[in-house]
């Protein structure tokens, strides 16, 4: 698949293959480049778009794009993975002030005991550790309590107000179009707007101060509706940068966060290798963590070892953590009756622990020293859904009802502490029972940002859980979810290789941007409208271009009429110049847009009406 | 893709490349066996079902499936594509005592003036032509209407029934779990229920008298969603057999109905092959046909060409056509302002003669001579929508709207005229408006059942339309439409290939079952429910056989699990067994089903401790 004819247009390098050992995918996405613009007043802040030249023909201004890919489609930056990326906000953190500090000691358990050979060694891009214990603002959430607007917020707000920017860009502003279910989503994004939303909890920018590398983002209903994309470690991992590369090739195709899920060894120094070259949120799942370092057994899982933990990854930079806090011993038993019991990794291990111990989550007790730790760095809490439904036949139960609710009490804890919030949401839900997790997410959690895994709504179709899945995911995206958590092909049957992921992200772009539409956030429809015009008007370029995948539209495309000439050619292979809707009606328009009595359009069309079909070649 | 590890286990011997030539693809799906069930008192009529017989240990009867597969996935069954399939309906045809018709004499231009070589030879099958013209009941719509029940109406009410069955078949009627948006879905489907759905217009059963082949098959809002799948001829066709295929390839993976949309040389003879082969209706477009042989200059159209194409494909067996007598000549300049003009093929051809001609569409002036002949032979309407949206800012115009009322006003003449009809929808539809084109449909229609190709919630993913679409199919499904017509990968782009086919058709299949189970169809859980059970057990061979493309499931497990001992290992390849989720789930259910108390439970599960962590191998 995704075989490009040459054609002399400028391509991504390593669109479909792998790149060589040691490096990473660069270039280009197909038919863009990368441009920066800066928020008015702030020179200093320079926001990364992808800007798509349209066919002269078009008489159309170029059309910008959300950007997730960071500086590896910049033609202008040299990538190497051992030096990591640019660090575009050391100033903005410098400016606050925050401490230096002596970093915990790296120990052999943190990289599950790799030595000799079979250790990766850590990533040489340099690292200063900050923490801001005694600072009276670290959080964004801090900030924007005490009205002040950080860098990240102005980042975020001119990312966001791509398209509504007025004639100054080129783009008109939409009228509204869509439902929003009672979302307050605005004309233009201003600072001041990020900072009353993250304030209210209702947004999150997720940006350790230990990750300078980070192009922040906003994740929050009243936002762009964002993806997430899963990463983990091969079992035999040959080099650092190929697990770098999968973060690469992740944010290439769209996805706006990346979660790693590693486990086993060389997990510390390979998080370090992703955080440094990570120009996006990077969360993590710490209690996986956690476990490795007590070789696996739950019933040695502590508070010691997790807050230990904790610290590691925060320093690292990690911009969020999963954590599985609302996982308590009375909801256990509610699990009991499933159909297919707890799916959540965190949430068995969680339950396991609690049912040996018979005490109380420790997660759940120490929640308070948990949100002291995560405010220090910036860290926001992603609260899992430990007890999501892992069937249709279990979705909207006690169980995931009671941990929600849960967490709902426990985000009202983290904001006190002023940490930034988002919950994690299901699973496995049919489209009726869609809408009610997110009404009661709304309602319980206080508006926190919803996060949600898919959701599937339907069980039978393994091998094609990314489609399952993709229909609740922008159906709950639609209805206020502020991130989608991608799923691969391959769910519940194995690993995601590269095409899987790509996949993966894609069809959760096609979700995030069909609820984005739906919505009516402002600026939506100016990508399907270029490139509806471009398929009306026969320009073959620009619709591949102006598409996710613009290297699989052209291949398929070009499978069925490979000649340079059918790029443009006024018909398509479906239906051949004979019976080509666009072609015939495009001579409808030119006609009804000419003229207005019916009688000599009907005599011009006659006229014309050899000019409609031409024989095929 | 799809490679199967040979395990002994039957398999479909040609479930991923094409068969040989002069074959088609036969054998059952992997997994599964052909069963017949016949309804109380009908011992004649054998509805034919797919049997999975689950692995012991589950301790569960047989599941079955509904079947579109026809008879070749009957192993029974000896298929020579040059006999046709087993003519089913000729007794109960016969007993209604229609008139053997002189049929029409076969013209060169049927054929497209193919000669000699480039002629595919007629279909050897028998086929006596029949004509209801002297009749009083001819259509299902007009028995209904006389109270009469059919056999037809008894064979699709027992086909809908599956799962719904009492102890007799071993599953238990579900209680009702669904939203349903005003329809009435039945707990048991009866032939009675069958018949008033038909006789209320709520209903169609394409069937063609000309079709004995047929295994009949229910289309309405109150009975499963059914699927679509359209088929097309090569531009160079070696043998009728490779025709056929792509219908046996299409049904084989789950549609309902087939629309062959050839055009060019030799689509009479052709067609005759693909019905005699054909165990599911069969849809056509009849105007493509009158175009070719009028030398594809629309200015030549005209009613007679028009009329004889008809009554060419009525006396073949087609079971539906689609006939677009709702583009009149006041709605084109409606289109004038669009993004994307008119998109149906059939819709562009009649604005184009409407212009042409300055003349109202002799498909809307004679529609009631089209009933006439449709009746005859009991061929359904499915009213097409030419002036559908070809892009999401189109969507819910002026144009389509009017055309949709326009539909309603000719569902009542063709009612009038005995016949059966269905409704064509669109097209590109953002989320937020789906819901005004199933309402709209249900008002101004009558209640006919609705038909949609998608709809695709947005317009910037070519190459994934299968996806964009599954979305707006599901939605438009739960809402309450009919039948889904599938949309594959190429869409837009090229002509769908084989493995393009199969993935509109399961992609579809997700749609369809999830809108089933929103609804709240009885026995739509059963299947999931199922599956779940097997994922929840680790029954891997089980998660198979359940899943739509078992091929795919066990291909994509294998691909990194690929030893036999797997298929039974109590983990996956995700998160090993040290994190498998399901693994500690299962040891919390056994524990928390045996005891009551917590302390116990508590020492139990530690006690047990070592069971959940096994190490990996």
């Amino acid at each position: 698949m995704n075989h490009i004819t040459s054609d002399g247009l400028q391509q991504s390098p390593a669109s479909t293959q792998a790149p060589e050992p040691g490096k990473v995918t660069t270039g280009p996405i197909w038919g863009s480049r990368k441009v920066y613009s800066s928020p008015e007043k702030h020179p200093d802040i320079r926001v990364p778009f992808r800007e798509i030249a349209l066919d002269p023909s078009a008489k159309e201004p170029p059309l910008r794009l959300y950007d997730t890919s960071g500086p590896y489609t910049d033609t202008e930056i040299a990538i190497d993975v051992a030096n990591g990326l640019p660090k575009i906000r050391t100033e903005w953190l410098t400016r606050r002030g925050f401490a230096k500090a002596t970093p915990r000691t790296v120990r052999p358990e943190d990289n599950g005991g790799a030595t000799g050979d079979r250790l990766v060694a850590p990533c040489p891009a340099p690292h200063a550790v900050l923490e801001g214990g005694d600072a009276t603002c670290v959080t964004q959430y801090e900030f924007a309590r005490a009205g002040i607007i950080t860098e990240e917020m102005i980042y975020v707000a001119h990312r966001e107000n791509l398209g509504r920017l007025k004639a100054a860009e080129g783009a008109a502003v939409r009228r509204k179009d869509g439902e929003d279910f009672g979302a307050a989503i605005p004309e233009f994004v201003t600072p001041e707007f990020v900072r009353d939303e993250i304030a209210r909890g209702r947004a999150i920018i997720p940006a350790n101060i230990n990750h300078p590398e980070l192009e922040p983002v906003i994740i929050g209903r009243n936002f762009l509706v964002k993806v997430n994309a899963n990463i983990g470690n091969s079992a035999v991992t040959s080099s650092a940068a190929e697990e770098v590369e999968k973060l690469v090739w992740s944010i290439r195709w769209g996805a706006d966060t990346v979660m790693d899920l590693s486990t086993g060894r060389n997990i510390h120094n390979i998080r370090d290798w992703i955080l440094r070259n990570a120009p996006t949120p990077i969360g993590t799942v710490p209690l996986y963590q956690a476990l490795e370092k007590v070789g696996g057994e739950v019933s040695k899982l502590s508070w010691e070892v997790f807050r230990d933990t904790l610290i590691e990854q925060a320093e690292q930079g990690v911009d969020y953590f999963t954590i599985h806090a609302g996982v308590r011993l009375a909801h256990v038993p509610l699990t009991a009756e499933r159909v297919t019991g707890i799916v959540s990794r965190g949430g068995s291990i969680m339950a396991s622990w609690c049912l040996m111990e018979h005490r109380e989550s420790f997660l759940y007790e120490h929640f308070e020293d948990i949100c002291d730790i995560m405010r220090k760095y910036d860290v926001s809490f992603s609260l899992g859904d430990g007890l999501r439904p892992g069937s249709v036949a279990d979705a909207n139960d006690a169980a995931q009802f009671a941990e929600l609710e849960t967490l709902g009490d426990l985000t009202k804890i983290a904001w006190a502490k002023g940490c930034q919030v988002m919950i994690e949401g299901p699973g496995h839900v049919p489209m009726h029972k869609i809408r009610e997790n997110m009404d009661k997410q709304l309602r319980d959690c206080h508006e926190a940002p919803f996060y949600t895994l898919g959701p599937l709504t339907t069980d039978v179709a393994p091998g094609y859980d990314h489609i399952t899945s993709a229909i609740g995911a922008a159906m709950i995206g639609w209805f206020g979810t502020a991130m989608l958590c991608y799923v691969t092909p391959k769910e519940h049957l194995g690993l995601p290789n590269r095409e899987d992921v790509k996949v993966g992200v894609i069809t959760y772009r096609i979700s995030a941007h069909a609820a984005d539409l739906a919505k009516g956030h402002p600026s939506a429809r100016l990508r399907d409208d270029a490139l509806s015009r471009a398929r009306f008007s026969f320009r073959w370029e620009d619709q591949f271009k102006l598409s996710l995948d613009p290297d699989t539209a052209r291949a398929y495309h070009d499978e069925t009429m490979p000649k340079e000439a059918h790029k443009t050619a006024h018909f398509c292979s479906m239906c051949g110049p004979k019976f080509c809707s666009m072609r015939i009606s495009q001579g409808i328009r030119d006609d009804a847009q000419r003229i207005a009595g019916m009688e000599q359009k009907s005599r011009e069309f006659r006229d014309a009406g050899n000019k409609v079909y031409v024989p095929a070649e």
